[in-house]
């Protein structure tokens, strides 16, 4: 973060004319977007949501509502503007980008072999890793991929310990014999890869996905070129935890836009010590969440940019 | 609610290319606009903000961090932009109107009288039943008043009983001795007019204040009119609950925009049974926390009229 800039944010804050403290959250959302863009006052004129799309061989076994063809079919959906979020990105005033990582040609299955070669993960890595991130003010990482909140689960316990029953939800919406299934891959995983997964890096090669690795990258992106970002549900947080148990602070310059309703989400943000700004019950992914939660983060920045000062307004200071 | 159109909500809801009931809380958003408005599907194009500002009797006896003449400065400071309204209107996109009600005339001081008279009160009142709400997709009614939140407490104590410390919060930011002084006026002025408050308008007239008493006018010509509300924080609550005590469901065309850190909106919005959509801290008034919740709002309606169908999109349903 930049001193300066947040230093210049902390004195702003208290001149404007409302009651200290008193809108909460948004001065915080403004003092850390003023920190991580290095720039005082902040700005949000662009943002970029880029939502990258995997597939999984896991998917075969079973683990989703939904069969595999629909990342395809739903990259199609994003590309026409069909999605859910091409509306919230419209809607909030984000620019949308879809990139489709090798998906005619599915991760391994990770219960019995690692999800990807080091070449594979340095592939998606860097998909997100090369992101052309100039001008952009704030960018938001989606995913797409049927099957992926079953490598969600496998990172997250991978990266943070606890058994498969506390990090498998229902994902699109898998029933009791659906979610039976996803809970026996994630733990048939954890025996096949075992101390291999003590390295996040290698946990995501070993349990992740394409689209998780990509997420990975932009995160790391943003954070080299001073973009904050605000985080989408539980494969997106999956995905940046990796940085958060490589180095300490390695997501302070991320924000969680939102908890979903996939149980292991509140659980993942809680060991990130992250606070959402939104809990509205979504389950979506595709960045659905962060970017519902644009408005907030926009009128942040706004108030703290445009408020007048009590010295400006010649209103009498409480 | 218009049955027509909260079918056609219904009906459509599962149609479109997600999971079911994956955007969680903002398909509840986009069935209630679509009943409300009597509309499919619902629109969001005009949103309009009022703020209503008045000044209160009650004001002289230190029961606000400010002074009675910064009623006065705001009011100018949003009519030249400066306020955090003004931003959060422009970000969200909203249509900002001020209203000023006879502000050299401050209410009487409502624990030893009634804040107005019954001429007062219907003026108050017609100032919001009045607003031309034509093409309004969506009303919000903020406030703007030194000393409201004292009101709001004695409104609130009077429609649903308690103890004034129940009700009395810090407000803007008083000290220890300036929320002693709050619960003492709200005390007295449950003594002063005891069952005389037993009825929500009487209760309006008698510890009200003329912002409050507009703000429930212009919830009333919500309804008439068919446009959604979305409530703000303490004040703007306590205003709406007269209707919610004269009328089971006269509340339901308003859905609670956030809840405020005044600890007296909580218990308000559990027993008026509004789940909040943001919960950020905010504690300042003006409309500012429903405002900051319009995104979501707009996201809900996007989502819902502009998302593509299984069939349309060739998506596979799960």
């Amino acid at each position: 973060p930049d001193d300066d800039a947040a230093a210049a944010a902390a004195a702003r804050e208290p001149t404007l004319t409302k009651p200290a403290g008193s809108l909460g959250r948004l001065e915080d959302i403004a003092a850390w977007m003023a920190a991580w863009q290095g720039r005082h006052p902040p700005r949000l004129e662009r943002t970029r949501c880029v939502v990258f799309a995997g597939n999984h061989g896991i998917a075969s076994q079973g683990v989703s509502a939904f069969p595999p063809e629909v990342t395809v079919q739903m990259v199609a959906n994003f590309r026409a503007g069909g999605a859910a979020i091409n509306q919230l990105c419209r809607a909030g005033g984000a620019d949308l980008d879809v990139i489709a990582l090798d998906l005619e040609r599915p991760t391994a299955p990770f219960d019995s072999a690692p999800a990807m070669t080091d070449e594979d993960l340095l592939g998606a890595v860097n998909a997100g890793l090369t992101l052309d991130l100039t001008d952009t003010d704030l960018l938001i990482v989606g995913e797409m991929g049927i099957a992926n909140t079953t490598a969600a689960a496998a990172l997250a316990l991978a990266l943070f310990g606890g058994t498969a029953a506390d990090w498998v939800g229902r994902g699109t919406g898998v029933d009791d014999a659906g979610l039976g299934r996803k809970r026996a891959v994630v733990e048939a995983a954890m025996a096949h890869h075992g101390t291999a997964l003590a390295d996040p890096l290698e946990a995501l090669r070993r349990v992740g996905g394409r689209e998780l690795a990509a997420m990975a990258g932009g995160i790391l992106a943003a954070r080299r070129t001073r973009v904050p970002v605000l985080l989408d549900g539980f494969i997106c947080c999956a995905a940046a935890a990796v940085w958060h148990r490589l180095t300490p602070g390695g997501l302070d310059h991320a924000m969680a836009g939102h908890v979903s309703r996939e149980p292991g989400h509140r659980r993942l943000l809680a060991l990130l010590d992250k606070e959402p700004l939104l809990d509205l019950g979504l389950r979506l992914g595709e960045g659905s969440g962060a970017a519902a939660a644009l408005g907030v983060v926009r009128g942040a920045v706004a108030c703290h940019a445009g408020m007048a000062t009590f010295a400006d307004a010649g209103v009498t200071g409480g």
